[in-house]
């Protein structure tokens, strides 16, 4: 409680500095080791004091440089509210509207608010093309034959090296190779979901999941989710006895862009271990932090493999080729029996080509690049979507990942929206697509993979004047 | 009852025959025409005639030329027996078996003839190289992003083009591509089958299939099958009342070979479409018929859009590639789905790759030669056991595929073997591999996917040294 309470006097206490404008806009703030020593805090506290700030829109960080205080203009876009979906198992999938979006992709000249994935612009397309070839010619036979079943090797021991930075320390022999990130949770849904068990997720979810879920007799149990901290623990608790199996995203998560602080992922980790319930934690937008460090995942505070970590390259690399894996802690033989009937080998070629990319740093200075074009355009979003949209209309604030959540004023109806949006020849993704429930009509999740451009601010513009004709 | 009767009559006419020494081992048969012509019957009847010897193993047929009497070492090969299991379903699967048998496969120095593939030297290794090369640059963004739900649609137009030629005559609108013909058999159940419905399969049947079957919470009922003409379609009758979904490999099974004749294939599609039974038609092999036809598929009869027919070109072409299809027939929106939320898109770079390949008749010089290699492969295998076999060794005699099915004296258990072989550097799968109920025990499969040397025979004949130790 102590802990709690200094926690958030300070907190309140930076907040007020910047509304009496004591703190202006453009300022830097003290660094979170300085904060430590000012106030003789921890720095996790520390740390969760400058992401409340942030969460309320009052600092921005800069990566490599520090924290900041908000420019007015974003002190006037607040967050969307904390989510509060019913605890009761739902399974109200909007079929039709999911089925419309997707349809409508292949519209030409359309441009695509609603895919998360980052543009082809932004990928490192000549450099993958030459690891593919590398690749036919270094593989035996020429990739024609199977892998052996965990998957390229290589690959396997690449994704090792990379985790010991942020804490995830797997060995090449804890993973299991898939065909992309999506194709990881449906094993591990697979393995660990009985017909009619309860699954815990965040709300909103990416719809994928929701789908997922509700298509293997799952039922799906929505927690409210803040949108800078991820979910709420103390709902968790309560509804611990009624769950099986819980998937989050704690990093970046789709649509919200919400990053549970360390504390929160080591307090589920505990809590589910203690309960016997699998954690599925999807990871696929880790390496996309906007921040000076990439946050750590909660397999990093799993001590009883009971965390099956999935990622993938979809986000930061290239989705078309469906590289994923696993690191399916304790459920690893059910995963790999899955993979041996369901897919039998991963592809070889694309396998081998993400594995020679990710040699020498190449990857590493890609993501530098990726994530400082997302950032900006993060910046960009928001500062047009505050400019040009209806009065009242929130939105997240993320620091890392693909996707802003924009939440409007009740009264604008965002199915309504994608219909007047759509004639304009641009694609937004209704807030209704990730839940299984009656909430969310008046949201939108924009994805911030478009490389910016006049022509993407134009179409940003349209669609605040479009929400506000409704 | 008169077809039938004149069926048999010219059969047994023609066996006796040979078996009186006036048809001479190497002389020519009369054509398939000229028999109808002859005995006034129709082209069905005189093929079914000629199935009916060479399931006999009186006489061979040898493509682009016709039917020659067999010399009298394969005249005292016998085939196997109708395998006769029981007719309720059942789950026995033989986990620690097929572990094991999978783990070995990893050996160094190992002669393979457990696994169903052609081995790499009989694949096309430099030219498909030279496609994914030409695939990164022709796809748009060198195939980094996403391909459109359905496949990439120069391969499904190259798939429908070749359908033509066996009376399959899809669209390229009619297919939906998946990761491998593992992939869409997983999805084709997954879409057909709920927990505890039960799905009628052949017996023995490929080990893929019953691990997915049981694997989905479905009941399997093995039916008794020929190892010259498939399952017993008045068995199928008799349990038409207690089975869901019924999946079938007509052209050369695997393990057994058996290609199902036209008519009856027309017969079970027309029986399951009257029950309102889905039909899953694995037709990976269906291209490595020996004889001078392609066999027709199930899928030729379907009116009712009521089979799913499944291929790839795992058997033909790349195993490590992954690239299969399904023409779903009226399920064509639940593959969809499932392909959607299972796995997003299939991997650009080999679909197109392999389009590329399959234009320009490439692929049909490819598979005569492959055609060729197997037809030897298997005179040669069942030569080879009929010289150094225990007696009583009874073999299959495909006419196409990949497999051999071996049935020993019932005193020689395969798993026995099987061990005796793996310190010799052999691997072989054992019978109870493919099935759920206790049978098989003294037969095996033999892949006859490697190419012919010195060696294999020396491997080969190994196989039948051990056996008579037991």
């Amino acid at each position: 409680m102590k802990k709690e309470f200094i926690y958030s006097e300070i907190t309140n206490q930076i907040a007020d500095q910047i509304q009496k404008g004591i703190l202006k806009a453009g300022d830097k703030l003290p660094s979170v080791r300085k904060l430590c020593q000012d106030y003789q805090i921890s720095m996790n506290t520390a740390k969760r004091v400058y992401l409340e700030l942030e969460s309320r829109s009052l600092i921005d960080s800069r990566p490599q440089s520090g924290y900041y205080v908000s420019k007015p203009i974003l002190i006037n876009l607040p967050l969307p509210e904390v989510s509060q979906p019913s605890l009761i198992a739902n399974n109200d999938e909007p079929n039709e509207l999911i089925s419309k979006v997707y349809e409508n992709m292949g519209k030409k000249g359309l441009t695509i608010f609603s895919i998360g994935i980052p543009a082809g612009d932004l990928l490192p397309q000549a450099k993958l093309k030459k690891e593919i070839i590398n690749a036919t010619r270094e593989l035996r036979e020429g990739g024609t034959g199977y892998e052996e079943l965990q998957g390229n090797i290589k690959l396997r021991r690449m994704i090792a090296v990379r985790s010991l930075q942020w804490g995830g320390n797997f060995t090449a022999n804890d993973l299991v190779t898939t065909n992309g990130g999506i194709n990881a949770l449906s094993f591990c849904l697979m393995a660990l979901g009985k017909f009619g068990d309860t699954i815990a997720i965040e709300s909103p979810c990416y719809p994928g999941i929701l789908q997922l879920a509700n298509g293997l007799g799952l039922k799906v149990l929505e927690l409210p989710t803040h949108p800078t901290t991820g979910i709420e623990i103390d709902t968790l608790k309560k509804v611990i006895h009624k769950i099986n199996i819980c998937l989050l995203i704690p990093n970046f998560s789709s649509p919200l862009g919400s990053c549970m602080p360390d504390e929160n992922k080591k307090e589920v980790v505990k809590l589910l271990a203690e309960n016997n319930i699998p954690l599925i934690e999807d990871d696929v937008y880790g390496d996309l932090y906007f921040g000076p460090n990439r946050p750590k995942c909660c397999k990093s505070f799993d001590t009883e493999g009971n965390v099956l970590y999935c990622s993938s390259i979809s986000k930061t690399l290239a989705p078309g080729y469906r590289v994923g894996w696993i690191a399916p802690g304790k459920y690893k033989d059910k995963i790999l029996k899955l993979k041996l009937l369901h897919s039998t080998s991963s592809i070889s070629i694309v396998n081998e080509a993400v594995a020679n990319f990710l040699k020498f740093g190449r990857y590493e200075k890609h993501l530098f690049q990726l994530r400082k074009a997302l950032q900006d355009n993060c910046q960009n979003y928001i500062k047009t979507i505050a400019e040009s949209f209806p009065e009242g209309t929130k939105t997240t604030r993320p620091q890392g990942g693909l996707s802003l959540w924009v939440e409007f004023d009740k009264k604008i109806p965002t199915v309504e929206l994608y219909d007047l949006a759509i004639k304009q020849n641009i694609s937004i993704a209704p807030g209704r697509m990730f839940t299984l429930q009656n909430q969310f009509e008046n949201c939108m999740r924009l994805c911030i993979g478009l490389p910016w451009s006049d022509e993407i601010k134009f179409k940003l513009k349209q669609i605040g004047t479009l929400a506000k004709t409704i």
